[in-house]
């Protein structure tokens, strides 16, 4: 018998210890979320039977509390895209993809993911998702208005534009204000029901069941107090987050993350589908890297403004996507962080950031002295853009000629260094090797039988804040999860 | 029966299809290098019955290929950094090596070797490796000459300064040229054949035996195209080495790793006693991170010169011990960096380095001209730098005084750009979470019964190139080697 109060994620429950079985289905899916959802979807339109396991009271996880935006795109351009004026090339959207993770990135995810995306728009439209052809042209992270379409990423930045045709790809619900994620969760929940799934909410996913190969077989659940086996005969799809919410797996994995003081997710982001997943031999990569951003725009304008470090150097172009240009913040040696702006009378800082006015002035040099950067080094930088940036230019790090503007007195210059208050969200993008079908690696890269993974508990397209675009999350997440539900319910039995 | 044929590191033997042991120790060590040499002296103090597997044909790992320097100090100095008339504090040097790793440092194993440091001293003197009481004041990597004590890290360097009194504790055994690690290995392999441990050549590990509940019992060995088995009654100890040679692996868990060129270690660092500790749960941490370096000294006069990237600005402080440099010129943007220096008609570039000469100039302008760097920029960058030289400065990076001084035309620039031929030497850092005594922890923090870890198999007090001091690996596989052999021989069985 086995001791149950023993039971932790990591440690699989022997097949050879379970008496009987509870529960049977064909598919056990664990979280409710964006990736949960549509494994649940694909998996019972295969015709399997499906059972959903949610340790909230009801479905949604981060998809929910996001603004719901997909990036997608390529294959001459979704409809969306078409309909607002852009064609869109698959090797573009791939190239891009690429670039963005560099030494990181997934190729064969990448590039099944740049295939199937104009095709993952219209199974979206077909669930129920509502989209606009509109473009939101204005810089933003997400759009308040009901458009659909924007550009979410790095897309017209350098060197981006240097390998591909910039293209918007960012794919937000049509919904005035962010509630872009209840939308579309609330259209997948639609269809899970739909379908007859079974759901048990309020429910803790304690465990896998394995045999001694560590092939998986179900999952030992705890409901109302109790627990309960049950058996997933084709396999188990742990859609169950990040880790964003455990500190001491942050701690470990990705210490670095620390830097962040604002964590993007759900309560239920603590990493268990990882470590239940690492239980059974799984393969944990990619585990320090994360989101961490800085939200110095909205204002749309504040991409005007520059940049600086402790030395009174720029040091990455303000057009970048914000966590391109928060990861730029924190790879500066120690000592604070500007953002130089001019200001009018009515200058309010960007609402979301939170930074402090750290010095004011009528000329430069009065801005220098009271932030007491090294003398003359913030001028030089000033003058410098500002003589480049009248004639459009910006040949240190090629910000696009629309943001670029000489920078007028007087100025002010916010205060983004990291611990001084600054807003700094993040999440996590470590988690289970993952073919792109969701099968679950373990070290030798070998298919785990009996194991799928999807969204952030496996390790999907987006790899690090340094590539990341708006989208790329919820993206992957409802790709990844209908790959996977597609891939458990054709399971052999 | 067991299928021989797919036995593999990350699959442990179960205890239960073991038929006989073929051979029975109290402590098993695998890997025959620095740590598993002091392991096993330490397991056989202590009266334990050891044997040592070895893969390759003799002893050595990559403590004898390395310069077999030991970072060592505090506890008021060593004797060799008394003669050189320094005092050396625990705290000064326990916050520095704190300050070195930041985020990712492991306080408790940096306590642990600052506390045993001098003792450790004392323990290699012991063990017959000569130290001789000189100072080698230039800057080095390693001393040709045969002095013991060098600066080997960013003592000397902004920010450390701030918070720990520079004292150097590079630790070299006299002799002349790069031939310490040798002489510290010989004098080790001594000791282990003293104490009548049984050494078993050409012999490679296959994998861990362990029970159900992943309790480490012994190993599968093959030696002579046979298969045993090896009972290990007190425990195993992984001394096997990183994973620096393992390409696939490289990719997958520090594949930023790559922009190195030159692996830094010996054929059998593939990792394998990592991927062993994980096949029983033991959880593997810092994986993605490593030693990444440029070799742009000796000479040591190339600290007068510039780092610049492709803006023409510095980045870092060129006073910074070689690792650190790099991990600033890995971080810049994409786009050439180069080392500015002044060249008279004899100038030879490093020798190490391998950089191209990019530009020279009998003017800064003729320089940026010929680099093709934004107009003025590194003229501003180098009047600035001058200027403040002159005055024995460097407001920007807090370069020290003593390597301060204008650079005079005629200038020469070195392409030191990653991937343009500059050697770019690499070893990873990743590695089983332990105890400071070498216990290997489980994702839940628990201690794996029967197993222990040691130098780059464990995940040990180096941690980063950003904070690396040369001699804390050698240093800390020797130290965390005996902690796990004392540990191993005190179970209780």
């Amino acid at each position: 018998m086995h001791d149950a109060s023993k039971t932790n994620p990591t440690t699989p429950r022997r097949l050879s210890e379970v008496e009987k079985w509870d529960f049977e289905t064909d598919v056990a899916i664990i979280g409710f979320g964006g990736a949960g959802a549509c494994a649940a979807i694909e998996a019972a339109d295969a015709g399997a039977q499906v059972m959903l396991f949610e340790l909230a009271s009801e479905g949604g996880g981060s998809t929910a509390m996001s603004s719901g935006e997909s990036y997608l795109g390529g294959n001459g351009g979704t409809p969306i895209q078409r309909a607002c004026g852009f064609e869109d090339s698959t090797e573009d959207m791939f190239n891009y993809l690429m670039k963005s993770f560099g030494l990181i990135a997934d190729e064969a995810k990448i590039r099944a993911y740049c295939e199937g995306s104009t095709d993952h728009y219209h199974w979206l439209v077909d669930k129920g998702v509502p989209y606009k052809g509109s473009f939101h042209e204005r810089r933003a992270i997400i759009p308040m208005t009901d458009d659909s379409l924007l550009y979410s990423g790095n897309e017209k930045c350098w060197p981006f534009t240097e390998i591909a045709k910039p293209c918007p790809r960012g794919h937000a619900p049509t919904i005035e204000g962010d509630n872009g994620g209840p939308l579309l969760f609330k259209a997948l929940a639609n269809q899970v029901q739909k379908r007859g799934v079974q759901i048990h909410y309020d429910t803790r996913v304690l465990t896998l069941i394995a045999d001694d190969n560590n092939h998986v077989h179900g999952i030992v659940i705890r409901m109302n107090q109790q627990e309960y086996t049950v058996k997933a005969r084709k396999g188990v799809i742990l859609c169950n987050g990040g880790f964003c919410m455990n500190e001491p797996m942050l701690k470990k994995f990705a210490p670095k993350l620390a830097r962040g003081n604002y964590p993007v997710g759900n309560p239920g982001d603590t990493g268990t589908g990882i470590l239940m997943g690492m239980g059974v031999g799984g393969c944990a990569i990619n585990m320090s890297e994360g989101f961490i951003s800085m939200p110095f725009y909205p204002p749309a304008e504040t991409t005007f403004g520059i940049f600086v470090n402790a030395q009174g150097q720029r040091f990455v172009s303000e057009d970048n996507y914000h966590s391109r240009v928060a990861h730029g913040v924190l790879q500066q040696p120690e000592g604070r962080i500007y953002l130089v702006l001019h200001a009018d009378e009515d200058f309010t800082p960007p609402p979301l950031l939170n930074a402090d006015i750290a010095g004011t002035g009528e000329t430069i040099d009065e801005l220098e002295d009271e932030l007491k950067l090294p003398n003359g080094m913030l001028k030089h930088t000033l003058e410098f853009y500002n003589q480049q940036a009248e004639q459009g230019n910006d040949p240190l790090f090629h910000k696009a000629a629309e943001w670029l503007e000489p920078i007028k007195a007087p100025y002010v210059a916010l205060d983004c260094s990291p611990d001084r208050g600054v807003i700094i969200p993040y999440f996590t993008f470590g988690g289970l090797e993952t073919q792109p079908s969701g099968e679950v690696l373990n070290h030798n890269g070998d298919v785990i039988p009996g194991l799928f993974a999807a969204g952030r508990t496996a390790c999907g397209v987006p790899r690090s804040g340094e590539g990341y675009s708006s989208g790329t999350s919820v993206g992957d997440a409802t790709f990844s999860g209908r790959m996977a539900g597609k891939a458990a319910a054709n399971q052999k039995v």
